[in-house]
Parts: C-alpha cells; structure tokens; sequence
C-alpha cells in the first residue's frame, strides 16, 4: 500500500534513507503536544539546520552566478530569496501543506495555511534531507524546485532593480523594455519582452504577465553583463605581493 | 624563498590550490582601492559566503552534539559563536592580522585591529576556504581551530546557563559548582571543577579561572545529560502515521 510519505517522496523524487527524518520534518510542535506518549518528535530542530543549509546554498548559487556583484546586493537578494513569502510559495507549489502533521486546535484555527508555520515545514524538510543525505542532496532538490522559480513574481528577487543599478553604475547608458510579442488567450495570455542596454538587445524574457517577462528579460541580461565584466576582469587581473 | 602567504598556510595546515584565493581573502577594500589599476580584488564577497558556510557548519556541530537541545538555545548558543567578538578572538588566535593588506590610511588609523575588520577577514578566509575546496576542508578546519575554544570565556557560549535551564526543566534537582583544586603558582593558577547534578558529579572542568573551569565542567555535564536523554529517548521512540 502506498503511504502519503510515498506519494510524497515519488512526487519530489526525493528518497529518505530514513524516513523518520522525513515524518519528524513534518510534524509541527502542536501534533507532538497531542502524542506525548508516542515520544514523536517536532520540527524544529531540523527547522534550525535547513534555514542554514538553504542560507549557504543560495549564499553559493549568487556567489557563482553573479561573480561581480558587491557584496551589499549579494545581501539583499538573498534576503529576498530567503524570506518567509518565498518559503511560503516553495512550500505551496510543492504541496508541502499536505503533508503536515498538526494537532486539533491548530488544524481548525487554520495552522495548515499559516505563512510562518509552512516556511518552518520548508525549512525542516531541508534540514531532515541534509541530515539524511548531506549538503550536495540539498544543492541537488535546490537547483531543481527553487532556482527555476527565483524570478517569479511571488518571490522577491527584483532583477530589474539590480540591472538598473548595474547599468547605471558602470554603464550609464539607458535601459528600456520592449514587449516584442503578446501571444495566447486572454485567459492564458503570454508576453515576451526584449530588455535594451544602450540601444542593444541584452536579455530576453517570457512570462504570463508583463512584469514577470521583464523580471526574465533583466535575469538574463545581468548573466550576460556579470559574464562579460568577468573576462575584461580575467584579462586585466594581476595579483601583487 | 618563502613568502608571507607561505608561512601562513604552514602555520594553518592549509593549502590552497590557488593561492590568490587566500590573498583575496586577507585583501581589505582600502587596499584594494589603493592599487586600482592592478585590479587587485577584496574579500566583501568571500565574506558573504563566508558567514554562510560558518553559520551551517556551527549549526551542524550544535544539532549533533547536543541531539535534544531545543531549537531556541541551538539558536542562541550559534549566536553566542557566530558573533563579531569571537570570530575576532579566532581571528587574532591564529594571528589573521598580521597578514591583512590594507589601505595606508587605514593601517595609520589602526585598521588592522579593527574587531569589525578582523571579523570579516576571518569570514572571508572561511569563505575562500570553501572556493578551493570545499565545505568538507572547512568542517575540518572548523574543527581544528574553533571548537575546541568554544568554552573559551571570551566565546560567549554560555554552558553554564544552559546546563542551568536544561536541569531545571527537566530534572528539578539542584546543581552546584565545587572547586576541587587549586594548583600552580598565582601567575599561572589553575582550577579544577566538579559541577554536581542532584548531588551526582556529573562534569569536570579545568581552567586559568574559576570561570573558565566552571564553563569547561558544564559543557562535559551538558554532553553527559544530553547523550543520556538521547538513549532513553532512543528506546521509547515511536513514530506513528
């Protein structure tokens, strides 16, 4: 017979070794409360490992990603990144709420839905596959259901905001979207978007808004403009002492 | 001829693979801004990742070696370790400053024992650490450097608090600190402690104060207690669902 945690683990093609790691990942503090003989564990302690996980992950992901940009906006996207709305959205798109294991009072006054409560079951998820697999499994389910997300709208990475900065600060050129293409019905509508760096096309993007395609069109074009300030670097670098 | 990058790395048991890795780290802005057109690079970025990857590895020591501590004094003893004062302690233990390249007018204003400075450069190294080679190189320096000093007085971990709490909470019996001994002349004293727990000696502490000496034996009654919670709870565990 098939259990929710099967159905669970075949539909995030993740697989614990052991799968109390999983279960203890789930269950929120309340459902232990009303199981105390059992000696069930909650998730809080994972919670305190997977928030450090993901923070070194997606610490690692803009390191490589974006290798000349400052510090202070490494910083702020990785707060964006790692905040509770976009723990939130990770938890829902991957149908976390499912799962979680809550007592009673908390079932009825709707903990099943709280933002705080489903980053916590996020986080913990993380923790428990770390400790059962370690940190490369984690790099490993990361670069598969969140880096593909980061630009969505729900998640606050605001590439647009960093490309302007970008140009503005080195370049000094303007920066200007252009919708290319509107395709589909209105109710599954799609855009394309051209984002033009000093008259030329640097990034295109697509998505089922506006901003969303231009959020796409800024990712792609700051890849290319933090590559291309990497090799003038590569070519010039010299190290003294 | 062995230069200062050299002597280093013999000193730390580290080698880097690239050696400019190690430079960036001990490279401070002011330098970096003083040598432009050698397109000399800082250690801002490594710094970021730096703390990231100290953060999850101190995480991961706590979790195990304390299985049932609860998730908020994980959370304020990782705190107490990844703080500015002991990273500037470790910093200045393993004589970081003596190698930091900073800018003129940051060396005349006494930079180079800036705690916020040594602090970052600490972080930084960690974070080429892991660049070079990986965050399994870094557990391991972790672990040759920075836990065995955890207890140290100028480490704010405070174990005596937390044996405090933890036998409050769970065990309802008193605790008491006895000075077994005195040795060594006024100098160079040393203290050794038991710390009994409901009349039990449960820990045993060494140190150049009484302090430290108390610190060291509830960190050894901590890891007793702990491991101890750990097997009972072993054997009654149960994971229903």
């Amino acid at each position: 017979m098939q259990t929710k945690w099967d159905e669970l683990q075949v539909g995030l093609d993740v697989f614990f070794q052991d799968v109390n790691l999983l279960k203890q990942a789930f269950t929120h503090a309340s459902y232990r409360n009303e199981h105390r003989k059992a000696q069930i564990q909650d998730n809080e302690r994972f919670e305190f490992l997977g928030d450090a996980v993901l923070e070194l992950l997606i610490s690692d992901y803009l390191f490589h990603t974006y290798p000349h940009m400052p510090e202070g906006e490494l910083t702020r996207m990785r707060a964006a990144i790692v905040c509770e709305a976009s723990l939130v959205m990770f938890a829902r798109r991957l149908s976390f709420d499912k799962y979680i294991r809550l007592g009673r009072g908390e079932e009825r006054s709707g903990g099943r839905q709280r933002p705080a409560l489903l980053a916590d079951v996020f986080e913990a998820f993380l923790g428990a596959l770390y400790i059962d697999q370690g940190v490369e499994r984690v790099r490993t389910f990361v670069y598969a259901h969140l880096i593909p997300h980061l630009s969505d709208a729900k998640v606050g990475v605001d590439y647009k905001t960093a490309l302007q900065e970008w140009v503005q600060q080195r370049m000094g050129v303007p920066l200007r979207y252009v919708i290319v293409e509107e395709r589909g019905p209105a109710h599954a509508r799609e855009f394309v978007v051209h984002v033009q760096v000093g008259g030329e096309v640097m990034g295109i993007g697509a998505g089922k808004s506006k901003k969303e395609a231009e959020q796409q069109a800024a990712a792609a074009a700051l890849n290319v403009l933090t590559e291309t300030a990497g090799e003038e670097q590569k070519a010039g670098v010299s190290q003294t002492d």
